[in-house]
């Protein structure tokens, strides 16, 4: 029997060992001190004490992953996502440790993770790109150059970045030294990189995703596409399936280029390309997510596939059983991430379940939801017969859940759900953000 | 705004409180005293106390929840499973006060509920039945005479029975007086009425049902089948859909004949046909069940249809939206009841939920269990790509379950699970008995 190790914490420890041990894998967690009562130690076979709460020491240390997993004779790793999910270094550690990281190789890792490689790979192999800097830099000098050439307003964005962490729109040269400078550090700080990258800003861009999945013979499919406009600071806040916005002939493009850029680089596992739809129609390349990302759900909703229960797979040498031919979009799908806004006990908790919900989560009546790690404690998601009907769900959904002991932005969530435009849709990414300044 | 009445508890309440809100209809709850702090009290718009404990005096009362209808101005009343669901004087009275009882009408209702006339009905509507009585009856010389016609075993029922309540196997001829005579007691304390049938006892069968739903115009539609043959005491313990015991040129056969008969009775709601099946192609019409049965999320998950949603909406007056040949079966759906063994406060409570993972309960963190009502008190029901994978999916939701507080089945369920036969497929309705007494 194949035993994995699962290098991450909360509902997406807890979504990959119940798929392992669906498969039959025995599982082994690893848990920070702040984590000793975490839902995710419970639940695996064994479970490895990793370091004290600050993530650079526990969830962070490469060491000490590689290491628990030796101590437990574990043949892979999973990394979720977030963490070690998209560092190339990990990946190829574990590479070397005879260890089957499970995702795509260091080297794809690595391309892809640098931001500007990145865009350069998928403009080689036909994907469209929103213009921007040619490469990285690291001085106001460079950045100042390459935005005169695109043209204001831009986007910057650290090369190592992801999670909104070091962005920052600029609207004008005057804005730029005193943003590039916060946003630097910001990077610097998050990820240990100073690289940054410029981009063309897009005005009212929604941003459409396509999910990948890649086994190791060579086949690749797309399980359709995910529309994640609603973001607040560059995280996404809701996201739902299939993107009514765009129209089935964009949608066959997407999904084709997408499909056609992870042969030539030779993809494994899952992932996702990350877009901006401009005007109808018009798409471009943002970036690629190397790893399962936390909206994965409402893929699986609406095409019926278990993702994760496919990483493993692929891990494992299967090659994928079913065809582009096969993966057909049905009904309507909406996931809303709940956040904790501090730390605290759960006094009191009662989750939504029933018809058409479901409810990924760590959380536990009486769990301490402790304050060193992501705000988002659940994902709530429903399926509908389309998206009107996925949305009375939600709010039924959202209306009986009670998370008692700690703040959240459930009220926050509801609230989303009555806004005329999201109704509508006829929302950008830009939008909620702009909703909550009251511009 | 239409209102609606929940003229019941638990689970379904909680399901059918869910379905009006989503559906933007708003709610009364109703409930005893032994049910102040139940969830469905809890989720509904308004709640009224109908009576004390016992179910005669609160949930069978029909005055005092005819009463909590008009004191609340609900439009619409949905009996749920049990309690008077099936009691045609209920629906009568329903129809008598202006209120909509969400079923067929208080006629068919009294023809399916009365066993002989049913099966008469539906022999009469082309669909096969078991050799039985002709008719129904209350002293032994009566059944000794239609026992001899029929030849033994023969299979004792209670006319206005359900739920195993007043059922008896009787192998030979000197067995009868005794087990008749208990069976009618059992029948007169759990019905009030003593009328008894008996047919023929078929060896081996398995239980096949067909989902019907039919609407206000004469449109029924049949939402393919589920294969019931796990039961212990005629209790239902397991469900799966489909049925892959069955042919597909028999499984067609059996939902024509059951479309064509609701279809001659004007049948309207929801509505299930049972079935024994004999042997392969051969099945018998066994009893009519005249409301939405607690089985039925396995087919709304491999139907992909809300029944209790389209139970509100024929209520309603709305036309079926969907014909027959949008009803396609996908995937495999399998459900197991989780059963209390005593009444008793819940002082820890873990539900498993994820990918496939569904659970419908009223249960939560510190609620008191009350003793008396029925002991099912959560459904666990998982879907995935094919028989294996839902049963690997329910033995991983089983083992992270925690119901602390009071006794429960989860351990025999997770049992079950590992049984050979069982996993092949090779079970009858009255295999589980025979296991658990060890025969």
């Amino acid at each position: 029997m194949s035993k994995v190790l699962i290098a991450n914490r909360g509902e997406i420890a807890v979504r990959i060992i119940r798929a392992c041990h669906t498969l039959g894998l025995a599982t082994v967690a690893v848990y920070s001190t702040a984590d000793r009562e975490a839902l995710h130690v419970q639940l695996a076979d064994e479970a490895v004490c990793i370091g004290p709460p600050t993530p650079v020491k526990s969830y962070l240390n490469q060491d000490n992953l590689i290491e628990a997993a030796k101590m437990t004779k574990a043949d892979l790793v999973h990394p979720g996502y977030g963490f070690l999910s998209e560092n190339a270094d990990f990946a190829n550690k574990c590479e070397q440790n005879g260890l089957k990281f499970i995702g795509p190789s260091s080297q794809v890792i690595a391309i892809m993770g640098e931001k500007a490689t990145a865009r350069q790979t998928m403009k080689e192999a036909g994907v469209p790109i929103v213009p921007g800097s040619p490469k990285g830099f690291v001085t106001v000098e460079d950045g100042l150059n390459y935005a005169a050439k695109i043209g204001f307003p831009v986007m910057l964005k650290a090369s190592a970045g992801g999670g909104g962490k070091g962005m920052r729109v600029i609207n004008k040269k005057e804005e730029f030294t005193q943003e590039f400078t916060l946003a630097q550090q910001e990077a610097q700080h998050a990820f240990s990189n100073n690289e940054m990258y410029l981009e063309k800003y897009l005005r009212h861009p929604r941003h459409i995703e396509i999910q990948l999945m890649a086994d190791q013979f060579g086949n690749v499919i797309g399980l359709r596409e995910r529309d994640c406009t609603m973001q607040l600071n560059h995280q996404k806040v809701m996201e739902e399936a299939p993107a009514l916005i765009v129209d089935d002939a964009t949608k066959q493009k997407m999904l084709e280029v997408s499909v056609k850029a992870a042969k030539e680089i030779n993809y494994e596992g899952a992932g996702t390309m990350e877009f901006l739809l401009d005007s109808p129609g018009k798409f471009y390349f943002m970036e690629m997510n190397t790893r399962i990302q936390v909206e994965h759900p409402i893929t699986e909703l609406v095409t019926d596939t278990n993702l994760v229960e496919l990483q493993l797979r692929i891990a494992l040498g299967e090659k994928l059983a079913m065809q582009q031919i096969d993966i057909q979009s049905r009904g309507f799908a909406l996931e809303c991430r709940v956040n904790a806004r501090g730390a605290g006990k759960i006094t009191a908790l009662h989750l939504p379940s029933g018809y058409g919900v479901r409810v990924d989560t760590a959380l536990y009546q009486g769990y301490q939801v402790p304050p060193n790690y992501d705000a988002m404690i659940a994902k709530i998601i429903v399926y509908g017969h389309n998206r009107q009907n996925a949305i009375a769900l939600m709010k039924t959904a959202l209306d009986e859940t009670v998370i008692s002991g700690i703040q959240t932005n459930l009220d926050f969530l509801a609230q989303l759900l009555e806004e005329p435009l999201y109704l509508a849709n006829k929302i950008d990414v830009n939008w909620l953000e702009k909703l909550t300044k009251g511009i």
